[in-house]
């Protein structure tokens, strides 16, 4: 892996370069607005050189980071490409990642690849920065159909490297899955936890009995407001879309209240309950054997961030990539691990539907 | 301590049977309607004799704690009422108070006194009983106008020896609070984790890429149905309340979202911070040094309850609560501890203002 610079050496930023450079010979360079963190960030050896500019940070390298905010991503992520050699990946790990594809030409998504690690911590700043901050986590890519088949797998390899999991996704599709499974949650807690300061009888000390429930569904709440509303509004659209249907589930509970049907309550606890159980087993699913699988691919972009995103969409981990380029305009290979037969076989079977030759290659 | 009697030996009742019995000479007796549940309670020790009813099981207690589902307690408190002797106290530990008091007679409450320890667990049962269970935790008193107040030192000493902190409350507050800290939570919890399930983009598993904050979310969801579904039918009016006051603050949130008005999001995010900081403080309190708080209390019902409210309401913890009665339409002393000096000249100015002479004593 060549130089990799990240341009924003913060609490994200900054353990990414600890994770890299705890690595083998990577070489991670870092840039940041603040003189302050970039030199925390040298102390701590999250970054081994310190430079001034991001023109100055992407020089020589093989992939860049933008861990900046999502207000600032398309204007870096522009600056980037301009900047950095042709073999280098661009990419990001905002939160949301329609915006900051849609702001760049189909060129420019050749080269540059959405990210989102799904990480993070209470405090934010480089001095929290910590090694293992990825280990195990999900870390989206959604790499647009122009997106150029080595850059994706030079990516796909660094996510690997730093100990997370990359699952390729269409960027529209994680939007509307973050507003669910992120946003929303972050909208409710904070709206309870501000009921609760507003309205609570017995007054505010009150809630100190509060049992566990509302501990964990206010855990969130209020966490780096600037962050936060930049997050929401950069994803206001799908977000809009969950509340509008979390507020008629809510006002469905509500009538069921109103004309006090048991029947209902229990149909929507007892759903709850067997929704949680899907989503606890999901969870617990895919430690199989690895299993290889083997896809033959036209040298074009796009191509295997379709295979990936295919792949992704049916939440088959693809735990390594390799690409063995062939001649120009003829058909390279591409090497995916997967965790067992059977996703092996939903593989094949997956990108065989989009018009690929594949066939599972046995153990790994 | 008398003999305690509890009614219904699943988890709660089997748990408070154990963390009874770990006291010295304490005769722990059970009933229950599955047979099989009264012998596993018999089996683990969590109650020293096994009776075939409630008017068996009633006979010759000090305390009666009913530990059934919500709707069956008017019914079982009655019941107990009528067999257990007079100076017994009668207890319940439903998670809503309204109910039970406004189906009793003023005269039935004067020994049935409302309680709701703020603990459980997410699996039922008697064989997931443990003696710890009520350590540390909130154990709410709503005592009636008409509650006696030697019942209520009785009831009040029973709390503090399992380990539990005694908070005196009014039914309605406690219920309005319980819709806004607990039911409330639950019916976000159900409704997010059922939209996830329905609406999830990319397939139900790839939920299993939500973070953490969904994770807590959705902790609650779905357990124990009937129990829910009755908990939430027997606090209807308030949780209508505060899903009412909920929805119009998702209301402002997706309005400000359609405006794009960052200002607003961050006020509202901020907020949140504020009113989460103010709770964790409000948490952290109170491990004071024990000050001893003395009144003059007449020898009427309702006196001690109508103070222990009051300090409740302020969310002052008594600690500890004995009566030294007088004579016969006389006065008698109360003997309170609270945790500082602080507390306890706080104390001493509610009770003054309710018509009660006090004076805080120094340290115990």
């Amino acid at each position: 892996m060549g130089p990799v610079a990240i341009v924003g050496v913060g609490l994200m930023g900054g353990s990414l370069g600890l994770a890299l450079r705890s690595l083998d010979g990577v070489e991670v360079r870092g840039a940041d607005p603040e003189p302050e963190a970039l030199r925390t960030a040298l102390d701590m050896g999250a970054i081994d050189v310190a430079c001034d500019s991001l023109e100055e940070v992407v020089r020589g390298a093989r992939a860049v980071v933008l861990a900046a905010p999502v207000p600032e991503l398309p204007g870096l992520a522009r600056r980037a490409l301009a900047a950095a050699p042709d073999d280098c990946v661009i990419t990001d790990i905002g939160s949301t990642k329609s915006g900051v594809l849609e702001a760049l030409t189909p060129a420019e998504r050749g080269r540059f690849i959405g990210g989102h690690p799904v990480c993070g911590g209470e405090r934010t700043g480089v001095a929290f920065a910590r090694e293992g901050l990825f280990q195990g986590v999900t870390w989206f890519l959604t790499p647009g159909a122009e997106a150029r088949s080595d850059l994706f797998g030079q990516l796909h390899a660094l996510v690997v490297a730093v100990g997370a999991r990359p699952v390729a996704i269409d960027a529209g599709v994680h939007d509307h899955l973050m507003a669910l499974v992120s946003h929303l949650p972050h909208v409710l807690a904070g709206a309870l936890v501000n009921q609760a300061a507003d309205t609570a009888p017995g007054g505010r000390e009150a809630l100190r009995s509060a049992g566990p429930s509302f501990t964990d569904l206010t855990r969130v709440a209020g966490s780096n407001p600037p962050l936060w509303a930049d997050i929401l509004l950069a994803n206001s659209a799908s977000v809009l879309d969950v509340l509008r249907d979390f507020t008629t589930r809510l006002g469905e509970v509500a009538a069921a209240l109103g004309r006090h049907d048991r029947e209902w309550l229990l149909g929507f606890v007892g759903d709850a309950a067997d929704a949680r159980e899907r989503l606890r087993r999901a969870g617990e699913a895919g430690t199989a054997a690895p299993v290889r699988v083997l896809v033959a691919v036209p040298n074009r972009p796009g191509a295997i961030s379709e295979i990936a995103t295919a792949l992704g969409h049916a939440h088959i981990n693809i735990e390594d990539l390799s690409l063995r380029p062939g001649p120009p305009d003829g058909e390279g290979e591409l090497v995916l691990v997967v965790g067992g037969a059977d996703a092996a076989r939903e593989a094949v079977r997956l990108v065989g539907a989009r018009g690929y030759r594949a066939t599972a290659g046995g153990d790994v």
